[in-house]
């Protein structure tokens, strides 16, 4: 198998944006995650061929996006189930190496609920087969899982993107954060919502926030956005409210981590203050995420556990020291914005809206 | 006179900060001004020798905050004078160098309000004086008229430290963009409330945000407050409304670069949304501002031009690259917020509340 270490240098794909998780090879294969924190100055592929480095790469955000998460953890097990093969496992020893690495994979991140999702969907698989399967054949079974998990997130973010475009109205759309191709296993979802709409032969300025303190939208979407063709105007977070006021914006939308019952997002810090400064100029603010990223177990948003990071981030943007070593540095990765503000979320099923409890199971009975 | 070039390295000063500017010598000495755009790694002074060198000082936002950019203005006076003394123009040609250097250095920045202010005192000086003065008594007169306006810039920021002080309730505090020591002459605007209560003994948790897209509130309002020794936590922009919902934050206390009749505030970008999110979770938006800040002229915010700066402030955050070279950037340095929206306006008089045209006339003809 050549090497993949190599592939820091591809050209621009003509409109195509490289792909953030890849499986080379078959069940003895690899994965291979596209190193975001290096974009846009470098496309580097870190090269997994044993779960700490899966793991590592999700914590540090090398790979980041609640469904594209889902699928570094699915094909995360293949990689665990990998180990038990090279090490010549018996099944039992096999099994039960995967289960743990399992664990330690669906917790390396604790607020989007895709990652645990995904990991439990394969355990399921792998739950059916008989206790003397050898490693091989819970490899095998893994890898399909997990390809069949990608491939429906592509389908997924079709979608998503067709009924996202049909609710986005004229004039301005703002996004925050990525929720594209980077972000998931296709071309994403609110992002997709809006290069859909753009495909269409619609035309309106696509403004996204660069999101600190990792500025994804600057990094990411505006990277994607370019990469695709499509104009975009990066804004610094704190511009929104301006732009809003001026008459700039006609609508947000933005993706999601973790749903609850009652309709509440958990998304990148940043995203609630927007929900509250768009109903203040009565603009709608819109929500797309594929069924997965819904957690029914959870009531409302006060049970979403938040994710706080280092304050490094906040205190050293791009590495560069802003802050004085002296000073403490808050730095919650999400924040959750309450049903009420939200005037619809798009789903692969269709659009939901209103937000209520009960709109929100009725839609996810759908099938789709 | 010693060259006060080697400055860059002074050890820290005890709680004291450095001054933004000051004066070196006579009315044949020089400016110097505090490059704050290097601040906190390293303090170079930029010593100005002529006109154009003030003016890229003010311009680049070496020196900035209003009242501060007003007294480096006054100060850019007696440097223009000192320029027509070195060139032994006739009292005539003195004055003329003077007035069309004026106007160069008024304008210089189009938002705050401070530094026409300051520029057009010194001139009204100027105007007071017989047409035979020679260039040495103009510079003369221009240094005693910045001094002094350097000197009640001092006082007015005791006084509205006190005021403040006084209007600060319990609980957290959130602060925007800088308004300490390095914004004026003396301790600050909004910041000076918070330090004079905490010198008061007040205990509370302070939150400075970032500030981007220049990062004023990481670099120059954490460093003034670790500086001072006062403990802060720093935010991105985008976590403000996530730390209100969460009941961290009692208040929030911002300066101004201008203030309308009305009593519409122009400030750093992200002032407005701020405001907004304020009102939405019931805690009181403070602006602090000594009267100079006031534009009677104006009636409202509507009619204040809104600088636009850069794209490469956006898209370069401390000069790295973030966004990709194709991405367009909107940059407005300040915005708007409407009146409605401050509980109150903190000045060297008093606390004009609740914000009207009429309570702000009335406050301005108070004698200090």
């Amino acid at each position: 198998m050549p090497s993949p270490d190599n592939a820091s240098s591809e050209p621009p794909r003509g409109g195509r944006v490289p792909e953030s998780v890849r499986w080379v090879g078959g069940e003895d294969g690899h994965l291979e995650i596209l190193d975001q924190t290096a974009l846009p100055s470098r496309r580097d592929y870190v090269v997994c061929r044993d779960v700490p480095t899966v793991i590592e790469a999700i914590r540090m955000l090398r790979v980041r996006g609640a469904p594209a998460i889902g699928i570094a953890g699915a094909y995360g097990l293949v990689v665990a189930a990998g180990e038990a093969l090279q090490r010549n496992l018996a099944p039992d020893a096999a099994r039960s190496h995967v289960l743990a690495q399992a664990e330690d994979v669906a917790t390396a991140r604790p607020t989007a609920v895709n990652l645990r999702w995904a990991v439990e969907r394969s355990l399921a698989v792998l739950a059916s087969l008989p206790a003397e399967s050898p490693a091989a054949l819970l490899a095998g079974v893994l890898l399909a899982e997990a390809r069949s998990i990608h491939d429906e997130d592509r389908r997924l973010c079709a979608a998503i993107g067709r009924h996202g475009a049909s609710v986005l109205p004229e004039g301005g759309v703002l996004t925050h954060c990525n929720t594209g191709a980077l972000a998931t296993g296709g071309d994403g979802t609110a992002l997709a919502a809006i290069t859909t709409a753009w495909d269409q032969g619609r035309r309106f300025e696509i403004f996204a926030d660069e999101t600190r303190p990792l500025l994804q939208g600057a990094r990411l979407t505006a990277w994607e956005l370019v990469e695709r063709g499509i104009p975009v105007t990066v804004l610094v977070d704190a511009a929104a409210a301006h732009l809003m006021k001026s008459g700039r914006v006609s609508s947000v939308i933005v993706g999601a981590d973790r749903i609850t019952a009652n309709g509440d997002v958990a998304n990148k810090i940043g995203t609630y203050g927007l929900a509250v400064l768009a109903e203040a100029h009565r603009i709608p603010f819109l929500v797309a995420a594929p069924s997965s990223t819904f957690d029914l177990s959870l009531s409302s948003g006060d049970d979403i556990p938040i994710e706080e990071r280092s304050p490094e981030e906040v205190k050293k943007p791009l590495g560069v020291q802003a802050a004085p070593e002296g000073a403490a540095a808050a730095n919650p990765a999400f924040d959750v914005t309450p049903a009420r503000l939200i005037r619809g979320i798009v789903t692969e099923h269709g659009v939901i809206a209103p937000v209520t409890r009960e709109t929100i199971a009725e839609m996810l009975m759908r099938q789709p």
